[in-house]
């Protein structure tokens, strides 16, 4: 007779099939091959300790080695032991190599924007010494929730609507995969006690300074009590739909930018008549396309409108200056020149 | 010497500049002519009262006749008297003529949905009786907020979360207006206020057994609270975005749909390679468009994927069985056929 295999705990199997997924998504798209090393960013938390390890379990079975980062931002006391408990938390899980890196937070961008500018750089210096080409995030279908609420209700538009990505590339740099977008927050934590990890508990998470904590804290119980439960899924939904059609619409743009743009001695200039003939949002997406792509500018939506009125309501307008760039009519060419 | 001008309040002033805008669309659009009878859809609340004020006052100066449509839904005791008042406070603004109709609401679609089909059957009715081609509706930014945040937590799509039009054409039946979608809900007040009128409260705006009551009592004041002021201006600009975006999406499945799309004896059919050359949300598009036009059923979100997996994860499996609909794969062609 055999004994009784023990039962996988529910929530350390959704965490690993969430990983395995990932990876194979990430093989097939030939983001990393066989024999490449993933890293994992570990803050020490519930989300990135299980994504540690899931990932600590997964990863040879696909022929991938795993190693982990843990950034230290020092801008808490204690700090420093956080890291380097995190970090053995991942040795112990096995991952390797496990890098701890100590950055210098400025206060760019306000301190949650500061914060991730720091970490993101360090992460992608970590990738780059170790020669890996991706790297994982513990972000949960709960954080999804909390970015499309917060872009809704800032009025930030379809991009920041549509969330975060399961799988970005970014050139420079590693690419990022989020396994865990469609995985509860609590998921996590009963993985990370099911397996007998001890995950920090971010004293940040309580600091109502932050919307994104307001939003957490104060917001989403509200939202649950007064329209029932799943709206935190529903949220990561729409993010999937408005993602989709983003990526839509950006696909039309470029292919009729391909068609409608012209590259000048100043610049690059676009048909007015094509510009008007594409529904708005289209049209919108032209303009920024062309300025993000030739000057590296990337236009807010009130400038974006202001210069499609050179296209819908000319009267003979003179030129619109707008930081770095200027955006002038001439018959059917819309131009743009360094300004 | 002159008199000294009295001075018109700011918030008149702003209904009956809204009322102008939408008025000089219409009669731009060709969706109403000089001559024609606009109809203010009125239930005496605030924001349809100080609709019905300003069109009033607006509407003969671009050439327009104004009369009101009042509907008595006779849910709540003393209806007859709301709408009578109301109909008294149309008449003394000079609208003409003012019709008021007495409806059965049924239960199917929930106490909210069914209010709202026996209130759009019966004023389409009373449009048709009178010859209107245009109704205007009191929806304010606020209603557009709330709107957006019930689609959004419900997770049920762009659509929805794109809101209401500012001007949307129906066939059958008449074009409806909604002058006031950018003017907050506070000012309709202050304007009635400001000319005297006595607004009607609905006790059904405080009745938590709505989900739109919720959203707005419960729901708004804890978004203000914790994520500042501006959040309805915030949800409604998303709104507009949103609208746009889905906008020129359907505008490309449309101009896709006359390219791949073929008349069967059976139905009708798609070819599955331009299927896959085009990206998710086009793709669900075309699906839910050939299924909407042909069979008059539209797909959920799921049935939509379920059938894109014919597509994008073929290996010879069956048809598909959908309400009234088929849909099944053979070599190139996604066909659809009565089930």
């Amino acid at each position: 007779m055999n004994s009784p295999r023990p039962r996988l705990d529910p929530a350390v199997a959704e965490t690993r099939l969430a990983v395995r997924d990932l990876l194979a998504t990430a093989l097939d798209d030939g983001v990393v091959a066989v024999g490449d090393l993933v890293l994992v960013a570990l803050s020490g938390g519930p989300d990135s300790l299980a994504l540690a390890a899931a990932t600590a379990f997964e990863a040879g079975k696909q022929g991938l080695r795993a190693g982990a980062v843990v950034v230290d931002h020092a801008l808490q006391a204690g700090s420093e032991a956080v890291a380097s408990r995190a970090s053995r938390q991942a040795s112990e899980l096995g991952l390797d190599p496990v890098t701890v890196r100590r950055v210098t937070v400025g206060s760019d961008g306000g301190p949650e924007g500061a914060a991730r500018e720091a970490r993101h750089a360090s992460i992608a210096d970590v990738a780059s010494a170790t020669g890996s080409r991706l790297v994982l995030l513990g972000h949960t279908l709960d954080d999804q929730a909390e970015t499309v609420l917060l872009g809704l209700l800032r009025g930030s538009g379809p991009d920041s609507l549509s969330g975060m990505l399961p799988l970005a590339r970014r050139e420079p740099g590693p690419a990022y995969g989020r396994p865990l977008l469609a995985v509860r927050r609590h998921t996590t934590r009963q993985a990370c006690a099911a397996a007998g990890l001890a995950p920090w508990h971010d004293p940040q998470n309580d600091d109502g300074t932050f919307a994104r904590v307001r939003v957490r804290n104060a917001l989403m119980p509200v939202l649950e009590r007064e329209l029932g439960a799943g709206v935190p899924e529903a949220l990561a939904r729409t993010a999937d739909q408005l993602r989709e059609d983003s990526a839509a619409l950006d696909h039309f743009a470029e292919e009729i930018a391909e068609d409608i743009a012209e590259h000048t001695e100043a610049g690059i200039s676009l048909s007015v008549r094509a510009l008007a003939a594409n529904p708005p949002a289209l049209r919108q997406r032209l303009v920024r396309l062309a300025v993000e792509s030739e000057f590296g500018v990337t236009l807010s939506r009130v400038q974006t409108l202001e210069v499609c009125r050179l296209v819908t309501d000319w009267s003979g307008q003179g030129p619109i200056d707008l930081p770095g760039v200027r955006a002038s009519r001439s018959g059917d060419r819309l131009s743009f020149s360094a300004g």
